[in-house]
């Protein structure tokens, strides 16, 4: 399993495709954006049009551990993003947060292929105002850790760059 | 002397405490924080959780020169961190800020024993639009500019894991 | 060409000059401020009262493609920041965005001298809620990431000390 980490627009995205389309195809990509409003629509098109076949898109913007258990073995599979999904199950005021993540992180490690999950680095600025804003970024950075701690590699990815920070390089 | 910058829930506060935690104690544990409200109150009870004998809680929010010079020789001493206490001294309107933070690196740079200082990273966002978060992300840039010419070591956590950007790794 | 990244009083502008000044003088310094108001007249100051000859400076606050093309052959040249010239061209509403950056990639892929570009990273933080601001930090992550395909060498400046991501350290 490796955890892609970078900021906005940082290329995170693409080199994540990129460790995946280096194993044999098809791929599975696992797609975690609701499309809200126009600005959302327009960066999901965005990221599908570099997509087509042998990738498989599969939607997931609630219930990503079933998806992630249900790839066929061997499958290579990749989470985009981990950002949007938290978003997701924060909005949803019926959910449970800490199953959720509890559940993520548990078929994230029982994966049975090679899986590749992108989130952003969102804990490097000044504390936000907003209280959602602030308890989002905690949220995060305590998901990332638990995944870091499980994952075999992590990669941070600053202007297109990978830098290795658990791993080999 | 180490510095260990990183985001929020980074994992900074749980890995600076695993650096000194791998010397004989008793350790000083140097509380910088003021509770100001409930949601900082928490944060306070979180931390303290994790701390027990050998470790001994001293709290500075205030005067963190004088708490660092009055540490025992070679007692391991974490402060834990220096963003609330920057936080602190530019709220306190009497305060002399400029030689408070020269106090500050003289007496990290003559302490007399392990000293581990841990600290929010909050320069890689988007400039914000309150003066006092722009001011306070110039003030908390310079401070780490200078404590990192100072430190032997100089670590980036990222995800719960240590990236070093100074010493050995 | 060495892209030089850095979060707020990262010491990204101070690390960018040594670079130049280990090179034979005269340098030059191009720079990108333009002085909207006392905060950023402060800071131009600032940067300004860091440089004598043999600095020699320019000033392109919009034009910064013709400037780098116009340095004479093997001059070492500084430009700080792209931050600022990108905040420029997008609140010229007669400016093509997208042909003036590429216009400037072009002029650093074929500068004739050492050519060393400061950004600020600006994409660790919380989804702004400011539009613009969101705008700027696509916009700003793009450029980084086409620059730094072309680049030679890309650091990462963190409390005044450099990551090398790509290229030699």
């Amino acid at each position: 399993m490796t955890l892609v980490l970078g900021g906005a627009r940082s290329g995170k995205s693409r080199y994540a495709e990129s460790l995946i389309e280096a194993r044999p195809g098809p791929w599975r990509y696992v797609a975690t954006a609701q499309a809200w409003d126009d600005e959302m629509r327009e960066r999901i098109a965005h990221h599908r049009a570099r997509r087509a076949p042998p990738w498989e898109t599969v939607d997931a913007p609630r219930d990503l551990p079933a998806v992630i258990r249900q790839a066929p073995a061997g499958r290579p599979v990749l989470v985009d993003c981990l950002t949007l999904w938290l978003t997701n199950a924060m909005l949803d005021e019926a959910a449970d947060l800490a199953a959720e993540t509890d559940a993520l992180v548990e078929a994230c490690r029982s994966a049975a292929g090679p899986l590749v999950l992108v989130s952003n680095e969102v804990g490097f600025g000044i504390v936000p105002e907003n209280a959602l804003a602030r308890r989002f970024r905690d949220e995060a950075g305590r998901l990332h850790q638990r995944l870091a701690t499980t994952a075999d590699r992590v990669v941070l990815v600053v202007a297109g760059l990978p830098v290795t920070i658990k791993g080999d390089a």
